[in-house]
């Protein structure tokens, strides 16, 4: 059998249709493993971020190849993966949300869970849906280094939470979070450094101390005193991900493919991939995503279900009825658009890989 | 009981926890009541674009309140449609992907269709998915007057494609397809009178005369020979339907429910609404959302499921655990990042709506 790319195009559209989101999964588990890799060489432990994926079952690839655990940024995705059988779970977030409508207590009760916090007020959310759960709840401080999220700005704040944490009693003191930008590590050490002195002033443990961010992997290693990273994109890679330099095509294993569906103009075209496929979030870069087959044309603008493909600077261009494959500029935000993944290797469908944990409330 | 704005907040965060999408059913019955009386009083039919709300139950209210049938832009919205009972059902757009997966010819023959196309390369597939489906198959010539989306340009393009439909076995000539910007209505004019001329020297009827967008509810009437209109915003309205004039505050019957979950900083704040609750669409506005409670807060960056305030334009500051209303710039991608809506009425919850066409691949 003739197992390339255009034979596979055939089998997408005949099977699904476009558009459709593909994943290679030879690709995928070359990026699992070299996200372990990085971790284990900088002796940190690895706890993918799963808002990536949103799926149970490659969130058990990434535990089974070396990961820790998992990341989660809402509730939602820590109760599809708890159903799941996965019970190593930080949610990086304030949960203020979830903790006031009783699902944290809820899924506390079953899966003891590690939450976060920067604040008083889900402090206080927190303890109460510990004591709801009965169960003691692990909280971690997000700390803030510059990149003006979430998160404590000085070690004295933070040391101030840590401390009512500790005097809670159904609370534990479980770490510090960061998420520093590629360029605030310095700031990040001396944050860290006067953290875990005060810590130990009182007598405490810094407990773990995560880092996140695919871009990082650049930095890791370099924080001392980190145990965690934490990094979602790098298991598909998208197109800021290869501007970045992390990855480059190859290592990309997500791609939504799409028809062109019209050609009025001799200039311009459209795609069936609009701003309800890709989204319109850019990522800082020119154009809505790479097409591989067509690297000249640009996805100037959206519609909800149309992408504007800008043709003059294609020497070659696209006929209506072609199919191509877009690297996203955020895979993040692409995958959560689709209720469902293909999965292929070696240019075949192998699998039908449902999202689980997207399209959810809180 | 005490039926106010904060005792919804209380209910929608202590059934659901936050973020939540909420639409107020009072507000989008009057919704749907304009919109119908508008299309009455220019004498065209009313043929809601069903993008918006991707919701069965809307769509039956629509059609209860006077609407023709519904108009759809993607074969998976049509099939759910269909599969609820709704059975005059216009496909906005070529529908490639569909066409060759074999999905169309399935739904063709249980439900007669209306397509659209542009080109010879969707005639074909839809003439194929005809003769599958062994049903005749209406399809509508998609025109262009100056938005440069997809749609031929000129009326001689246009006439040679009824041609072939004409020509075509199993295909049915049934209409022409605009979708002008606001100010082109005089160049569609001229299309148009070209187009029907045309086509009464070939011996054909122009069949249905479609224009669309609620912006352009304020030329309605004003293009001799059409027939229908479809609008989808107009049933929730946004953001950008407040600048645009079509709508106020009090017309918008969507909303997301979200918490202050950060006040680090000063002048700055969380919310738990990103980019993956509202999307990185601004529809050409600044900031992403109207904050109801706090105007002069401005939404101006996202990180997935976080949405950064800009406080310094605020006397009165927001403070951690408040929940806030925002409605959306653009309300038919936010409802697409749901899978179920909120109703209330009155400030009371009255139902939980599933939307139920969203996620799907074509």
């Amino acid at each position: 059998m003739n197992r390339d790319s255009s034979t596979l195009k055939s089998a997408i559209i005949e099977n699904f249709g476009t558009p459709c989101a593909v994943i290679d999964l030879d690709v995928v588990e070359r990026n699992i493993k070299r996200a372990q890799t990085l971790c284990d060489n900088a002796g940190v432990k690895n706890r993918p971020h799963i808002k990536t994926h949103k799926s149970p079952l490659l969130a058990k690839m990434q535990i089974a190849a070396g990961a820790q655990g998992i990341t989660c940024q809402k509730l939602g995705e820590a109760e599809v993966m708890a159903n799941n059988g996965i019970n190593d779970i930080v949610i990086a977030t304030n949960l203020i949300g979830a903790a006031r409508s009783g699902r944290l207590a809820v899924l506390q009760k079953r899966v003891p869970l590690k939450v976060c916090s920067d604040n008083l007020f889900s402090l206080t959310a927190y303890s109460n849906a510990a004591r709801e759960a009965d169960r003691p709840l692990d909280v971690m401080i997000e700390c803030d280094t510059g990149q003006k999220r979430a998160g404590v700005e000085t070690p004295r704040e933070a040391l101030a939470l840590a401390r009512v944490i500790k005097e809670d009693p159904i609370l534990n003191f479980a770490g510090i979070l960061f998420y520093p930008s590629q360029d605030s590590w310095p700031q990040t050490q001396i944050f860290l450094d006067e953290m875990v002195k005060g810590l130990s002033y009182l007598g405490y443990q810094p407990g773990i101390v995560s880092t996140g961010g695919t871009p990082n992997f650049s930095n890791i290693g370099k924080l001392l005193g980190a145990t965690e990273h934490r990094a979602g994109t790098c298991i598909f890679n998208d197109r800021m991900m290869i501007e970045d330099g992390f990855a480059t095509q190859e290592n990309c294993a997500f791609s939504v493919y799409s028809s062109v569906v019209s050609r009025s103009g001799t200039e311009r075209g459209i795609l069936d991939a609009g701003s309800k496929t890709l989204t319109s979030d850019t990522g800082g870069l020119q154009g809505f995503g790479l097409i591989l087959e067509y690297p000249d044309a640009q996805i100037h603008k959206f519609a909800e279900e149309h992408g504007f493909l800008d043709l003059s600077e294609c020497a070659n261009k696209p006929t209506v009825g072609d199919i191509v494959r877009i690297i996203p500029n955020h895979v993040c935000v692409a995958v959560n658009m689709f209720d469902k993944l293909v999965a292929v290797r070696d240019n075949q469908i192998v699998e039908v890989i449902p999202v689980e944990a997207r399209g959810l409330l809180v």
